[in-house]
């Protein structure tokens, strides 16, 4: 078949391709990233191109709108080449760099809590200084045993010793350059000692590790010195899974149905390789000196890294392939790290509660309190964790990646460009939108989407069940190709020449967001039969858990009405965790620990959350009451009448 | 660097070398075999070629003889390319098929040897048939949890429960498309327990497993079903490292000195995979359905196998790196079966007592004895056992390679062309040959040898010390280039249009072989204060041995002279070894017993032997009152006054 040559603008990338390959896939083979939240599967309208030059096919469907469709936009993942084409790829839909991903807390303070709690470091793969006698005619035991009997008279139990083949041929070599003193890294686990490497004598006070956090949406990574456990740097980047599919589900589609499970392996690989090898560098450390990786995150996530089929977990009754992973070889995986450096991964407790959430458990130390405490990771899924040191109850409200721009008309990341707050005058109805970067605005993020829920609520814009109100004097409220909807920045305004709307899709999509999240703490209180009122706190995790204003997400019903500082903010306790366990089997041991404690609730065959559910699909819920300070903030404003 | 086509005769395979390439490196690289006992190295004289075609450049040594100067022959490893060339590889420069390489005691025999020892097929691999039940969503356990809690109620461990990657990969598949019905390969060692592979539940009943001999000069395979124990088939070939050196010193010279290690491992990896494959397809077996591999070599030929460097063994204080080898996938020495098939290795005892010993040692059960017994493996070396249930001493003899042809001018293995039979007339001096397949002799090989020796010495041909005597009134003896010698065919009855001969000094050679073997016994009997007349038998392993006439070999000093039915051959107990270890994890841990229980002794650095050495440098013995049955017969004879 002839192959055509496609070259992107603005990145001025070219690939070849044939002419069954849609520009969306040329794209991605080009690494001229295009922003597809649906992965390709011609459902989110989202990857708009214009073609410069060239012949080409292509469909219109219902995604693609009549104001893209005049602007002379095509959908990239309907359009193929039918000779060779000059693309653009119009701003909104490029996946743009300069969003600040949270890696975490400081390094220092991370450091200090990881001394406070487990007191030393103690990993379970560990260097130790060994001097051997050598050989004679006298004792001509063999290396290997020569090496054992070193380990046993040092304490070690070697009863069910391993050394694999690429150590086993470098032993005799480095024994005798060594004279015969030298480095062993050991890894122990139960009574079986491996021994993963042998050095010489002065790298005994030398060794690093990583740390990984893989989120649906972005990856970070920590570089440690395994020796004293402070934290040499952090790097984060997107996913690039994510031009694959927004959420677990897209990626699993993508993985299975279209035959991309190699290549969502292969793209979060080379993404931590990305960062690892981008931070060693920085530091001069050899990447061949980190020879431990643990890493955290969500069941999907996990299986893809792993590169295990991850259909199971999205078809009913949703059983994963793998809860706890065996410890393998990161190079397995196609880690670059040190050749025998071991991977561990946070055991998975369910389908949609992964290791993250463990690591989540781990580093809230919830698990370790008499009080109750809940737990939610805010991520491209909402997990909820309810329990104290007795018991501990999980659930994933499936609350879907809205708040990361998938789904919402002008959804975007939290990146230049993007609205991140929203101030309704109550009596014009007039806007004030503040924007990431102080530039014009291309998109609206999750933290701006959650004002403007809030300030459409409270100034009566919107009903309690997200409708506009008939008869307001503005507008910005007017009848749009998507139905009604509220214009936050006309296109004079905006930075894509077009005006910036939300509608009434997209609020109906923020209300079912924040309702799932609402429902799923109701829910696992329920099932104990407490309330609001028996926690004593309530941790918010992840990325965007950060930019969360609690007051806010109290107005639209996402977070419960409870007093201001019963909220507290943990960041990225994937990450977190993942460094803690790097530095301590105890941790480790306790991890496993927790996994094992929690109960999973299956909210999709779950009778009381279809209720809780639907009580929560109102602003901020069915029953006012239970959301006393909305009540008093309606009041003051006077706009709406209770 | 200018490239040459080298074509050679008569296999008439071609390949491209440079200007640096000696010509036996070439046939190495081109296919085409060139006997070449000392790996090149340029000592044994052997890799003789004529050159057809072409410019070279040379180098004359006093290797090469001047008779074969005389008829146009080189030196394969001193003659490189100056242009294209064609070469011929003269008959007695190749390595010729023909020679049946001894596979060991029948098929059915060995299987009743194993279920008398044994009882039962008990394999430390197994497969289990495993009926788990289907999720739900009340039971949304994992898959690989769900099969260890199938596992845990089956009465297995699973607190060190391991499973890879390529079976992780697929379990979710397989559980599924068998209706969670399903057939397990699981690995116990230990508290440890590994998932190796998952199968249709059809699977249960159906496995191979392969018992590999690695001989320094041949290789032997069983291939055995794992269920019933029977072996299906077995295969044989020369040893492909032969080429790089006769000896495991050659070969270790080869490795380090030359670079050689990878090859040497390749070639051997090649030579079993090629058996294997051969006798699996003629069985109709799939070569994936062998789960398990047990291999029994020397150490030499054991570190090679593995890819490790040799070097250390050769080095006073001759320590190997590794005696018990740590179970690896075969796959990754590049063994084609089944992706996850445990490969073990027989441990070694020292760094000239190796596996083969343990395999025959355990093959012999002397291990089990009141009495005690002596077991000698005649191979390329020779490795004596001494012992009994309570103790056992090993030592190796360094008797070298000459019997199978190394060293002697007209030496050969025993194929096709050999003479193997030698009866001299002890009036005229005449000789009659017995050879190998009925035709022209090319050669002599080592029952030849031991025969020509005996009968040489017998009729007075030779004397005490292996020097022809003066005066004998037969054109036979004769001043040849290399001294003394004695003409067992001439020009028009040999195949080679040579004379063949045996000389002074391959009679030398050949008494220095003898007499360490015998000393070897001797020495481990005076370690420990016994006679020849406290050993209960002598048993012989080893390819070489079956051909041995024990009269023979006594009348030469080489065997003791004990009465005949104290001697029993065994056949390759090396490759009986591996069977039985194959099908037992009783016998395997027997195996290990053995390895550790045999105390070693270095002959090269220990007094006795060196006078016990000395004095075996006779013939039979300077003490002809140890051999009693010989002065019988030199008296019968007449020819010798003593």
């Amino acid at each position: 078949m002839g192959k055509f040559n496609i070259r992107f603008l603005p990145y001025d990338k070219s690939v070849e391709i044939d002419a069954e390959t849609t520009l969306l896939k040329a794209s991605i083979n080009a690494g001229a990233h295009i922003n597809a939240p649906c992965g390709g599967k011609g459902t989110c309208g989202k990857c708009l191109v214009r073609v410069k030059e060239g012949d080409y096919d292509t469909r219109f469907t219902p995604q693609l709108s009549e104001e893209n469709k005049g602007k002379g936009f095509l959908l990239g993942c309907e359009t193929r080449p039918r000779g060779d084409m000059v693309v653009e790829v119009p701003i909104e839909s490029q996946i743009r760099p300069g969003e600040k991903i949270a890696t975490g807390a400081k390094k220092e303070e991370l450091h200090r809590m990881f001394m406070e709690l487990a007191g030393e470091v103690r990993p379970r793969t560990k260097k130790i200084c060994l001097k051997l006698a050598p050989p004679s005619i006298d004792d001509h035991v063999a290396d290997l045993e020569r090496l054992k009997r070193e380990l046993s008279a040092a304490g070690f139990n070697t009863d069910h010793f391993y050394c694999g083949l690429p150590v086993l041929r470098t032993l005799g070599k480095i024994l005798r350059e060594e004279g015969w003193d030298v480095t062993v890294t050991l890894y122990q686990s139960g009574t079986a000692l491996e021994m993963l490497d042998i050095e010489s004598k002065e790298m005994c006070g030398i060794r690093y590790g990583a740390a990984v956090d893989i989120g649906t949406t972005s990856v970070v990574v920590y570089l440690v010195n395994l020796i004293t456990g402070e934290i040499i740097d952090t790097a984060a980047s997107y996913n690039a899974q994510a031009r694959c599919g927004d959420d677990v589900i897209s990626r699993i589609v993508y993985a299975t149905e279209m035959d991309g499970l190699d290549e969502l392996q292969r793209l979060v690989v080379d993404n931590i390789n990305h960062l690892l090898t981008g931070i060693a560098k920085k530091h001069s450390i050899d990447i061949n000196l980190i020879d431990k990786m643990i890493v955290a995150g969500n069941t999907t996530m996990t299986h893809l890294f792993y590169g295990i089929n991850p259909e199971s977990i999205r078809l009913e009754p949703y059983v994963p392939a793998v809860s706890l992973f065996p410890v393998i070889r990161a190079i397995n995986l196609g880690i670059n790290i040190q050749d025998t450096a071991p991977l561990y991964s946070f055991p998975n407790v369910a389908s949609y509660v992964g290791g993250d959430i463990v690591a989540g458990v781990l580093t809230s130390r919830i698990y370790t309190k008499e009080e109750t405490y809940l737990f939610i990771d805010v991520g491209t899924n909402g997990e909820v964790v309810l329990g104290n040191r007795d018991w501990m109850m999980t659930c994933a409200c499936s609350a879907g990646p809205c708040f990361e721009g998938s789904g919402i008309k002008f959804g975007m990341r939290a990146m230049e460009g993007a609205i991140e707050k929203v101030d309704i005058n109550p009596v014009t109805f007039e806007v004030n939108c503040g924007i990431i970067g102080n530039v014009k605005p291309i998109g609206i993020c999750g933290s701006g989407m959650i004002d403007a829920l809030a300030e459409m609520y409270l100034t009566g814009v919107i009903d309690q069940k997200g409708k506009f109100r008939d008869g307001l004097d503005t507008h910005r409220i007017r009848r749009g190709e998507n139905g009604m909807e509220y214009v936050l920045a006309w296109r004079v305004e905006s930075g894509i020449d077009k005006e910036i709307t939300l509608t009434e899709v997209d609020i109906d999509n923020l209300i079912r967001a924040k309702g799932a999240i609402y429902a799923g703490f109701t829910t696992l209180l329920g099932e104990v039969g407490m309330t609001f009122n028996d926690i004593a706190k309530l941790y918010i995790a992840g990325g965007f858990g950060r930019y969360i204003d609690v007051e806010r997400a109290i107005t639209i019903g996402m977070l419960p009405d409870m007093p201001l500082d019963k909220f507290e903010f943990l960041g990225n306790t994937s990450v977190t965790g993942a460094y803690l366990v790097l530095l301590s089997d105890k941790l480790r041991e306790e991890a496993e620990e927790i996994a094992k404690k929690m109960t999973y609730l299956e909210l999709s065959v779950c009778r009381p959350f279809m209720d809780e559910y639907m009580s929560a699909l109102f602003l901020p819920h069915t029953n006012i009451d239970s959301f006393p300070s909305v009540k008093r903030l309606l009041n003051e404003v006077g706009n709406v009448k209770l």
